[in-house]
């Protein structure tokens, strides 16, 4: 029998989908020695080890404890109605159990999603720049990115409805906007209450969804806490997506979102035929974490932490960087982005950067639009404060010396 | 602000979206006191619950332990090392690490095969009957599943190529058959080895993918053990996938699938757009329970206790149904298959039974034409031996009082 190739056969969806900047980060990463600025994991220091642990034994220790058997698709019911509450103390969100879904993390809720809004061709609106995981996962869906600014106060709303209409005239259906409401990845930057009360509205008026992406939101080092799109929401053209992988655990894979029942519902189903449900010990985990306290109080020592390096990498990049770099000012979360002037490559920088070893992510993996060239993300969470302390005065001279070329 | 609902911005999938007979079994489930046949999860009384919970103080003691860390989309290196190994030593499956994709759960491994694979309105032939959650992830994809019958030796591959020339003259295409290879669900049937090897010619021949679901491969009572058609592939067309939910723990989500290496790295694409990874916890504690032996103790001890469950089930269906009755004797894993008179009505029965606090699912459920009202399944895998011991023999009762009606 002759060996044929089975890609013959790949959808169009498949012929479609394309490694993402992810790989090629973690390909960065193997580098040994390398002071990596690139990575946006959060660090395994403050995961809570001991307290899952603890938690875990007790759990398996009892008879007929349901951790090791599936769980239904919609979530373990004690932790939708866990998360409901704390979802209305912590941000004014009022819903129920019944409007959460609990999903194998944040990026599984995002593309339950986009199963159920995209057909092939349609539009979501994406920041100019946004996180590729998400644009990923649109694409993955057959859905179009099309790009909208982002500014230091966010996605430029007040850009979307022109951009409608251009849609509109060239016979495309814009079917959600994707938005990282707070300390949006790359960039660092969060949405301001103006433009937040303005994308609910022009939604409600051009009846798209919101994908509100709230990986971050938990992880504030100052300033007020802005209600979620969620909270300010009367209208129910908002999904929610939150992520424990930042305040919990990434491998625990345990996440939730929150929306209108009609649309949890078509999710669950759609999540039914995809993988069943979420792990079962995660969510019993996660729910006596938050129980006994320890969720909460684990969360402000991770802003602690992240602060501190967040504090470390812009007083050395103040220090260090030539004047005529611009970057983000992030009062949460794990990134600031740069800007080099225009016409400077951060793709070369990148190269003679990896030189010194020292990495980071180029900007143009998070445009759409293929633009961003003359930028690049540097994440704080996975670095070490020594690591940032050695690499940020590098890359200012490495900066320096492509300047004056 | 009118409140509007977001039902409007549907993709055509989502509205294809119902509520599978899971969502039916389970509701079922809820009636205290119900001697039940109708579910098909593993008895938690053979997790290995304290092993997992050793092994989990184990690795999180450690310092630096990635077990809370994102885990890469293909998953852990040295599991996946193991699993090819493991492939290789029990089943006689040629292949690497490289070609293995650590899922969470088999139907993802499913669906993110039919997502490279499924355009909407391809094709994709199913045993009559087969899996409804198989199915289900076929339609969610936009595939359009095709019934060929299954009889005791699994699904009727001499009636395949019959059934492709009428396709390819409806102008159809088909992309996979989907085939339950071990103790098939519903029926527990087994697919014969002279099929096995005349479905990989028909697909090599016509250019189709095999997805083989193998979920209850290991659970084999007695008899001698079949080569997967993955084993017994050399052509390049088979996508296999293993479940860890039966013999290890459902709850835990981790599967795997072993297909040809561009397939399985579209899937990892497709994965990281999903999900992003499988949980790392999960993957360390079963690459532990397969190095300490435990895992394959733990088949065996279940063997041992789902056989005496068959045995007891079919027993008691030999000495209490009426001759009438049909039903398969599988040599393996869950189910068997009872096939009522013909014009005899399983859902009638089951109304009657539901009566009596006995459940078991319906036959229609598992027939993608709609037919098989005259059937239904059995599950012994959950009941105890008391409820079998009770439910059975009045069941035979309820059929008797029907068929004499």
């Amino acid at each position: 029998m002759v060996f044929q190739n089975p890609d013959v056969l790949f959808s169009v969806k498949a012929q479609a989908l394309k490694p993402s900047a992810i790989e090629e980060i973690h390909k960065l990463l193997e580098v040994p020695g390398l002071r990596s600025l690139a990575g946006a994991w959060p660090d395994p220091s403050v995961f809570p080890a001991r307290e899952i642990s603890e938690i875990t034994s007790k759990l398996l220790a009892e008879n007929d404890s349901p951790a090791l058997q599936y769980c239904s698709t919609r979530g373990y019911l004690e932790l939708r109605q866990t998360l409901a509450d704390l979802a209305g103390q912590k941000d004014g969100i009022d819903c129920s159990a019944d409007q959460i879904l609990v999903t194998s993390g944040s990026v599984q809720g995002l593309d339950l999603a986009c199963r159920i809004f995209i057909d092939p061709g349609d539009v979501v609106l994406v920041g100019l720049p946004s996180y590729f995981g998400g644009t990923g996962t649109i694409t993955s869906n057959g859905g179009l990115n099309v790009g909208i600014p982002v500014d230091d106060d966010g996605i430029q709303v007040g850009l979307i409805e022109e951009q409608l209409f251009a849609l509109e005239n060239e016979k495309k259906k814009v079917k959600a906007v994707y938005v990282i409401s707070n300390f949006q990845n790359p960039t660092g930057v969060t949405l301001s209450l103006t433009r937040r009360k303005k994308l609910l509205e022009l939604a409600a008026k051009h009846r798209f969804m919101i994908f509100e992406d709230d990986s971050y939101g938990e992880l504030r080092f100052e300033g007020q806490h802005l209600p979620s799109l969620m909270a300010l929401d009367n209208t129910g053209w908002v999904v929610h997506f939150r992520s424990t992988s930042k305040t919990f655990s990434p491998g625990m894979r345990v996440a939730w979102c929150t929306g209108p029942g009609d649309v949890i519902s078509k999710m669950e189903l759609a999540k039914q035929f995809n993988d069943i449900a979420t792990n079962t010990l995660s969510q019993l985990v996660l729910l006596e974490l938050i129980r006994t306290g320890a969720f909460s109080k684990g969360i402000d020592q991770n802003k602690a932490y992240y602060r501190s390096k967040r504090d470390l990498t812009l007083g050395l990049i103040e220090e260090h960087f030539p004047q005529e770099v611009s970057w983000t000012s992030p009062s949460g979360g794990f990134f600031t982005f740069i800007t080099l002037p225009e016409g400077v490559s951060a793709d070369e920088l990148l190269i003679d950067a990896l030189k010194h070893k020292i990495a980071f992510v180029s900007g143009s993996s998070f445009f759409v639009d293929g633009s961003g060239m003359n930028s690049f993300r540097l994440s704080y969470s996975q670095a070490s404060p020594e690591d940032i302390k050695e690499a940020i005065p590098s890359l200012g001279e490495l900066i320096k010396t492509r300047l004056n070329n």
